[in-house]
C-alpha cells in the first residue's frame, strides 16, 4: 500500500507487482567494482577518470568474446539486484516532488536493468577490464554488446 | 551440439545453457510495429525517418510515465523473444567468419535484451507514440528510461 512501507518516502507510490515472471535472466559474470556500499556509487560512471573495474565472465560464454578488441566503447546490461521493483513514482534525493520511475534513471524500476557504455580496456581470457561503471561491486552481469553500427563512440549519451 | 542443429550456420557454435534461471522479468507492455517477419525488421531504427511506432503500456505501469515528455529521445529496453539463447559463436548474414556473439549486436545472446534509443513522439494515457524502431510487431516491452543525464540527444549512438 502507498505510503505503508517504512522504505519508502513521502509522495511515493508502490503497486502491487505481477506474477509469475513472464521471462528468465542467467547472470553471465560479475562485475568488480570498488563501491560496496550503495552510497558509495558515483551518480554516473565516467569512462575518463573513473577507476578501472573489472569483468569475470562465467567461462562458459567465453568463444563469445571473439572478435571484440579493447581501446573501444562497449554497452553493458546488468542487473541492480539490490533495487525494489514496485515503485512507480519515486523522489530522488534533493527533489521535493515524486516523479514517475520511467522518467528516471533510478535502480528502482520493474525490470532493474541497468544499460551502461564503457571504455573496454583490455581482455585477459575471461576478465576484462573496463572505465566507466557507477555500480556496487559483485553486480551480475547481463550481456555485452558494441555499441551502434559504426556511427561513433559517444558514450556519454548512452548512460 | 555444435554444428548438428538445423537452424544454426556453418561455423556457429551453441553451449549448454544454464539451468534454472539467476533472475525473473516482467514484460510491462507490447511494441506495435509495422514489420511481422524477421526479415522485414530494418537492421537498425531510424528515428528520423522510420515509421511512427505504438508502445502499449500495462496500466498497471502507467503512474511510473509521469515526468516523461514528448519532442525528445528515450531509451526503451525490450525482448527478443524469438532468438535463440545459446549461440556464442555466429555467423551474421554476408560474413564468412562466424563471430563472437559479445560483438555483435544479433538478437541471439544469452539474455536477448535490445536496447534502442527512439524519439518519443506524443504520450496518451498508456499509449506512447515513438519512431526509430526496428523489432517484430508485438514484442515484449522492459523498459522505459529518459537518456543519459543531461548530456546530450544523440540517440544514434546508442542502439
Amino acid at each position: 500500500m502507498p505510503g505503508q512501507d517504512d522504505d519508502i518516502r513521502h509522495g511515493e507510490v508502490i503497486v502491487a507487482m505481477p506474477e509469475p515472471y513472464d521471462a528468465g535472466l542467467w547472470f553471465i559474470g560479475r562485475i568488480r567494482t570498488p563501491w560496496t556500499g550503495r552510497w558509495q556509487c558515483p551518480r554516473q560512471g565516467d569512462p575518463l577518470a573513473g577507476p578501472d573495474c573489472r569483468i569475470e565472465l562465467d567461462p562458459r560464454w567465453l568463444p563469445a568474446l571473439t572478435g571484440l578488441e579493447p581501446d573501444r566503447p562497449i554497452q553493458l546490461l546488468y542487473w541492480m539486484d539490490a533495487a525494489r521493483r514496485d515503485l512507480v513514482l519515486q523522489r530522488p534525493r534533493g527533489r521535493t516532488e515524486p516523479v514517475g520511475t520511467f522518467s528516471l534513471r533510478s535502480p528502482a524500476r520493474p525490470n532493474p536493468i541497468a544499460s551502461s557504455v564503457v571504455q573496454l580496456l583490455a581482455i585477459d581470457g575471461p576478465v576484462l577490464t573496463v572505465r566507466g561503471l557507477d555500480c556496487l561491486d559483485g553486480t551480475p552481469l547481463l550481456d555485452i554488446k558494441p555499441t551502434g553500427f559504426g556511427h561513433g563512440t559517444g558514450w556519454h549519451i548512452t548512460n
